[in-house]
Parts: structure tokens; sequence; C-alpha cells
């Protein structure tokens, strides 16, 4: 085993099956995989069944297309869901903002220290402010001017920009735009928004304000793939702050942005190390 | 100073006015009492102004009348709230319960360790079950069999208790009825409720299960002062702990009996010991 | 399948070797078992491989005789140790106890709200105190009166206690004597003690006072496996809590005791569900 | 009231007297001063008490000559040490760093937020690396090459760049230098050190690896005032985050970071904000 290893995920979901995981572990050691390591759930309320197994492909006796073909053959069996990544093939990965720069920032940072297992291909924007940012990382930087007339066409440019980048994920870095339905549902589980309240508490605009009114002692941000209904999508990640009557607003939104920034980290780094399943509105995180 | 001290502790709000904080602590010190511990907050945006200060009256040159006679006479030039709590008082508190036990055995253990500095004089619940677990801390029970026709009756003779043994802090240790409002008028911010989810995520009814559908990634406790609006009240404390995928209805109510005894002995720890001050339904804890 | 589930656990752990997962998976498959959960871990700097299968076996084919000896045929292949618990055979615990009695009741009430998988079998004590909490709950209560000189014989009067009673797990709930190596050395790994402070910050006695004199911020608790080296044992659970400079060393002990009861809780209840492996002085824990 | 407020902070310590609190209410009161916070903390068991108070000087009645011989004399009748800080007269901090980036980054957004009320004077090094951040943030950078031979005369010409530009606090920002005796003690309680650990656990080198190797269950990062006593400096924060066998020493590193980042800002926005007070070797943080 002297050569580099190649690494890979598959990642499946099913109905619960007897027998599955036997036939994998079987069919990937068959074709000389190495499985380094497997993390699997069973939901039993809903009686489904989710695994992500990560292994090493170097001495692999046939080749890509044979093998899947063959977890194909396993999948109509099982009635199964599979995705299959390669690490050799980064994502490339889209960062929306407007001008709160923190967020974005913090993910140019991650990945420059080798913490974001992907290519940041692009930052787009709907100010011109944050290009300076984008450019000191050496990131092209694309600002779209939208108003109430614009918005529909900006949107199409911007699909034709995600697809001439071969764009796998977005990231809503604090984007001030509400994407439409289309937007939506073009990236379904690819397009992660952070939030800047403790999901479910205080869903739409002005959390920090509304939190600061309601007196809460906690406050929170909210990582999660955006859908057509805005902040009611898949959950990925949450965290919490202490706050106390000695906080003002400023103070909620200084130490918010230290959460928006670890729970989008935390989301963006699972998804492109394919360590998120969705079902049933919510996620599978195996971290 | 050889004898034992006597301790006292003022709570004060009022419009925010200069010269206030000298005016007290002169007044204090001309009545000969040595100031241990003042804390203080001015909520600037309210115009308002909190302080809370502990002293210790062993040396009274005068008596409590005119101390007390004294602090009216401030209070009056400065439009001023105010309450005065001696140490050797102690709160009498009555805990309401129905069949779970967890936050009734946390804080009966709490106040024999010694945690707690107010006298637990009496458990209330509507149903028999925990009768056995008040009896083994020496505290009388008392069972009201509740159904719809009864209610408002049932009230009245728990108020006639609470009346009768002289109860300055009403505790729900998840007590499973819904008090009147007329219960909640009788006794403002001196009705502890705990409540088992971030609010103000999951106001009302069965928080873990709505917790599990939505698949937050944390799940919480609230301490808040009951008003007639359920679960809108002041919150005094929260907590929160992190939750997975791999985590069923079960669990979440496992991990959130942790978070419900800790954040209402907290609050209950912080109003037993005069910390807590209500304005526009927030608090102020002088922790 | 309208039988009740029959649930095992297996624990593996073994010098890396392909072709392990897919050996274990399909012998389990092969004897009719259905694998719910499988979770595992390959430490790359050791080379060694740990994985966790629970599975239900009420449509085992063979029986469980063949069953172990099948494991036992892929465990000397692979240079694999094993064990496999069966779910409806309850370990049976021993709390050992000194006059702290927070530990005590909190594992007792978590046992009884079905919170621990196991049976608690008696409560050892070198003190009379804690006899009427254990009577309590119905568990029978051992005081041993130990002094200098007959220390080693008291240990052995324990160990045919335990002996006798089949004790699986000891669990030290603030116990305030020093086992000999003796006596560590007869339960490997199967020894629980709590101290409370962050290991391995304050290693050996009056944590809390060293705690407040260095000033710190934050407090702690660890739960390990009791080994000859003092508090130098496999760490299990950790959790810590905010102080400050308010807090006297009284509070730092009420605060602390939380702390305790909650790392420790989760130590035994990980222990008795069979989620924790040793391995060089550290713990796997498939949580 | 019209004109903009002229904020000060007075910071006091002494041995515990009656009568301190309303001679300083007193006084500032009697000067036109208008207190907006004061928070005060009595060690009983050192007899020392502490204070923080902030007002607003803009209807100063004298002028700050007379107001600070005023405070000087209750100063001297107290025996009181006590330190004057106008808001307007913002700290000048120098960041000494060598080739991580993360915490100079931290920082300096900070800084430009406004969430760091100082100037940031300077950034100082032993290696050229990070000159290029400090560039876009357009401030100063000043690196010197470090040997065996030179290291007292390096420190000599760093004195002299600190004196020069009139630097009140020094950031240790992950500078990988110790500094000599000398320099601390030119500088005590005005240098800040990072440390990647839960001080007192794995004082000195490799944190993180130790931490590995312990297996702990929790990694920690702690603030300091730095003295010749490496690592042994009074702590002003601490923070920890979840780690498990899952982590290698590279996650670990990268988890710690985020935790470096927090727990040194939170110190640095605290001393700048004359929120802290010394003694005995720890810190009372007024926050």
């Amino acid at each position: 085993m002297n050569s580099a290893p190649q690494l890979a995920t598959l990642l499946v979901s099913c109905p619960d099956r007897k027998g599955l995981v036997a036939a994998l572990a079987q069919l990937l050691y068959g074709h000389g995989c190495n499985i380094l390591d497997a993390d699997q759930h069973t939901d039993q309320t809903a009686g489904m069944f989710f695994q992500r197994i990560r292994f090493d492909l170097r001495e692999l006796h046939t080749d890509r297309v044979t093998l899947e073909r063959g977890i194909s053959d396993v999948a109509e069996r099982f009635e199964l869901t599979w995705r299959l990544a390669y690490e050799s093939q980064r994502k490339r990965v889209a960062l929306f903002v407007s001008k709160y720069d923190h967020c974005l920032y913090d993910l140019l940072l991650r990945h420059r220290a080798g913490e974001l297992a992907c290519d940041i291909a692009l930052v787009v924007s709907n100010h011109p402010d944050l290009g300076a940012v984008a450019a000191q990382f050496g990131v092209p930087f694309h600002a779209f001017q939208i108003d109430k007339q614009n918005k529909q066409e900006v949107e199409r440019a911007q699909w034709a920009l995600l697809d001439q980048e071969r764009i796998d994920l977005v990231v809503l870095a604090r984007y001030m735009q509400i994407l439409s339905a289309d937007f939506t549902a073009r990236y379904p589980n690819r397009i992660i928004n952070i939030h800047h309240s403790f999901l479910p508490a205080f869903v739409g605009g002005k959390p920090y304000h509304r939190a600061y009114a309601r007196g809460v002692k906690l406050i929170g941000a909210t990582a999660h793939y955006a859908t057509s209904d805005l902040d009611e999508g898949p959950i990925i990640e949450q965290d919490v702050i202490r706050a106390s009557h000695r906080d003002s607003i400023d103070d909620l939104v200084r130490k918010g942005r230290d959460l928006e920034k670890v729970a989008l980290a935390r989301a963006v780094k699972w998804h492109v190390e394919d360590r998120i399943l969705v079902y049933a509105n919510k996620t599978v995180v195996f971290d």
C-alpha cells in the first residue's frame, strides 16, 4: 500500500431492511475497497435507515464504473437512495453576501487554513462593498444590483453563472435577499443559510431586536438548508450564547456574530465532507 | 463587631435620576448600615434604573422603622419603587406538582443541602402520587382532585391554604394544570413556572414532541414568572443541551429533565435571595 | 416479526484489518441477526480498529453457542478482542458512597426513572449515614468501618460481597477512600470514579479549594475508570460550568455537585449500555 | 444635557471599609458626575473590596484636576488603590504575533467592527510572514529577527518601540517567544497572553498533543496576564469545547483555534474597557 489513499464517501438512505449492512460491506470488500469509517442510523419511528461509509479505493480490483454499477444493483434490491462522492472531486462553492463581512471573512480564512475541503469558486453579492475582501483572497466577485423590477432577471443571471461555474453548493453568508421558490427548488439541500436566531424562535426579520424585547437569557444562530418556506428548512446546526439584562441590542448583535460564524462554518464543513442526509425536513449529521 | 451579621437586601427601581446612588449610599451609611454588595443596572433605552443593595444592619444606630421611613423619604423624592427584605425572615414557598417527581426531588434535595435560603412550607398537587416524596422530607402535602366542574372552587381552596400558610412564592414544578388569570393576578411575579422548551420556541403543549418533529439540534428549558398569558411571562433563566438525530422523543424528555431541574432551581434560588427585578415583561437578575 | 426484540451488543477492537467490517456483518446476517446500529472508529495513529454493533437476534437461525463460536472464529482470524452482551442480562452495579448524598440520590432516581439499564444491587459505605437513603429505594446497604489497621481486611470482605452478589460494575459515587492497587486490578475498566475537577487539572485532594486559589473561570468534573494511579485512569466524560470572582469555595462546591452528578450518570449509562472501549489509557465512547 | 456624554471609569480596591461606597458616591455627585454603572465585589476571605464606577462628567461642576484631587483624598482616608480612565483617551495596543494568523485576523476584524474600544497601534513579530495582514488593515508592522544571541537586545529594541508608541497594552496573540522576566515586570497586568489549554491543565508546550495523549473529553483555552512564571499569571477568561475519540490532534488544533480567538478577544475587550482588577494572582472581572 505505497500509493496515496483514494478516498470516497457513500451516503445511503432507504426503508429499513435486514441484510443491507452486510450487503454493502461485502460489495465494497469484494471490489477491493477498504472501509475506514462507517456510521449508521435507524430512525425506528420513520422506519428509515441511513448510512455513511468512507472507504479507500486505491486497491480497487475493478474500476469506478463497475463499482458504481455494483452499488446500483444493491440499491435496486433494497430500494436504496445513494450518492457517491470521490474526495478528489472537490465541491465547488459559491458564497452569497451583502454588506456584513464577518461570515465571509470567517469562511475564507477557514478555507485558507485548510478547514474546508472544497473550492470557493466565487462570491456573489447584491452590493459592491465586499469585493475588496474577495479580492484579498483571490476569489472572483460578482455584484448584481437588485431592485423590485429586476429580481427575476437577476436570479436567472445568477443561475447561469452558477451553472457555468459548476457550483455544487450555495452558501448564504448573511445574504440579505430572499431567494425565490424557483431558486431554492433548483438547488434542493444544496443551499445553506444562516439565520441569526435559535429557530424556531424568532422566525423572520430582526431576530436580535425581538430577542431583546422578549428578554431571553440565551441567544442563538441556526444553519439550515434553504427551502421555499422561509426559515423552515432542515436544521443542520445550532448554537447559543448566554445573554443578560446588561446586553443592549448592539451587544446581542455582537455576540450573535460569533455564533453565526461558527454555526455556518460547521454546516458548510459537514456538507462538503458529505456528512449530512436529509429526510422529513430534518437532517442526519454523521459528525 | 462581635455579634452575628444581620443582613438585609434592598431592591429599587425608578426612572433614571442623578444623585440617587449617592443618596441611598449616604442614607444607609447614616443609619449605621454596612453595604456588602451593590449591583446596579441602567436600561438606557427605557430610561430606567435598578439597584440591589445587600447590607449588614447589626450596627444600626436607629431602628428598622426609622430606617424604612428614611428609605421611604428618598423613594418619594426619586419616584422609587422599593422592597426591603430581611434575611432573618425566610420566604415561605409552596411547591405545586403533578406526577413528575424530578423537579420536586431536586428542589427538596437542594433545600436540604442548604442551597435554597427559604422554607418549603408545603407541597400542593392535583394527584396523590407524590405524597410519599413530600413525607420523606417532612413537608406537608395537600392533594386536590381537579375536574372541569370544580376548578374555580379548588383554586379558592388553594388560595385559602396559601394565605393561611403565609406563602410568599409559588413554584410550579411541572404542575400540569393551567392556573386561572385570577390566580396569577393574586401573585404577580411570585409564581415561577418551568416550561420544557427554549421559549419563545415551542410555546404551549408537547414541546419535546414538536422539537423532535422540527429536528432542532439543541433543546432547552425556561424558568419564568407565570402571567395570564401562557408561557409569555418574564423569563428568569434558560438553559440548553445538544441533541442529535440519534435522540428519540424519550431521549429528549430524559435530557430535558436535567435542564428543567437546573433552570428551575436557579430561578428559585435567585428569587428567594431577592436578586430579580421585573419590568417591561423582562427580568433584571443580579447574580 | 411478532415476538419481542432480543437485543445484544458486540464490542470489538483489533489491529486495523481490511475485510473485517464485511466479515462481521456477513457473519451476523448469516446467523439471522438484524443489525440495528453499528458505530466504528479507526485510530490511524495507533493503527487500531473499534466497533460496536447492536443487533436483534430474535430470528437467530442457529443458537447463541453457535453464534458465539462463529464470532470466536472471526476473532481468531483478525486478532480480535471482543465482548458480547445480551440486553436481557442486566449488569449488576454496586454503588460505593461515604457521606455526600448527591450522587447517590441522583443515580437512584435516574435508575427508578428508567434512565439506567442495570440493576443496582447494593450500596457500600464506610459510614452508616446514607443507609436510610438506600432503604428508601429498597437497595441493600452495607456499612464497613474502616481504620488504618483493617483496610486490607475490609477490602477482602468487600470483594467477597461483590463476588457473592455477582457485581459487574463498581461506581465510586464520592466514596472518600482510596482503593488499593489490588482492588482496582480485580476490576479492570469496571470501576468508575467521579473526580471533582477538570482532569488533569487539580489531580488529588481538595480540587475546589485549589481551583479557588488559582482563580479559574470554569470548574469541572471528570468521570473515569479507576486504576492504581490515582486520577490517572481513562477519562470517560467531563463537564464544566462557568465560575467568577463572586464564587466562594462553597459556591464552587455547590456548582460542582451538579457537574459531578451529570458526568457520573452519563459515564454509568454509557458503561451499562456497552458503549465504552478502553485502549492506551483512553476511551472510545460510542454515544 | 444636550452635549455629548463624557465617560470615565474609576477602578478602586482596598481593605474592606465601612462608609467607602457612600463616600465615593457622594464625592462624584458633589462634583456633578452622574453614575451610570457601578459594580462592586467584596472578597470576605481576603477582606478586600473592589469597585468599578462608570460615570458621565459632562456636567462636572469643577474640573478634572480637582476631581482627581478629591478622589485622592478619599483614597488616602480609606487606603484605596485607584485608577481613573477617561473614555476619550483610548488605550494604545500592540499585538505580538509569530506565524499563526487566526488571533491576529480576529482582533483586527473585531477592532474594525467596533468591538474593541482601543487603538491598535502596531503589530510586532519575530517573523515577516504576517506583515501583509497588518498592511491590509493599515497597521504598522515591525519584524524582529530573534536568535539565541540577540534576545536581550531585541527586547530592548521592542521596549523602545513600545515607549515611543506610548503602548498601554501588549497582546501576545500566539507569539511563540517567551518574554524575559524583565519584560513582564515592565508591564505588570498589561500583557495579555492566550494559552491553548484549560489552565492549570497542560501548562507549558504542546498542550493539544498532551490533551490528545491524555484522552480528555473537552479542550480549552485560557487568556491570562503574563508574569515571569510561565502560564501562572492571573486568569482572565477560559473557554472549552467538547472533544471525542474521533478527534485527531489536527482536529483539536482546529477546534482550539476558535476557543483561542474568543477567549483572547474577550480578555482584550474587558481590559480596554477597564473591567479587570488583579489581586492575589486572580482577577475580578466586572462584565
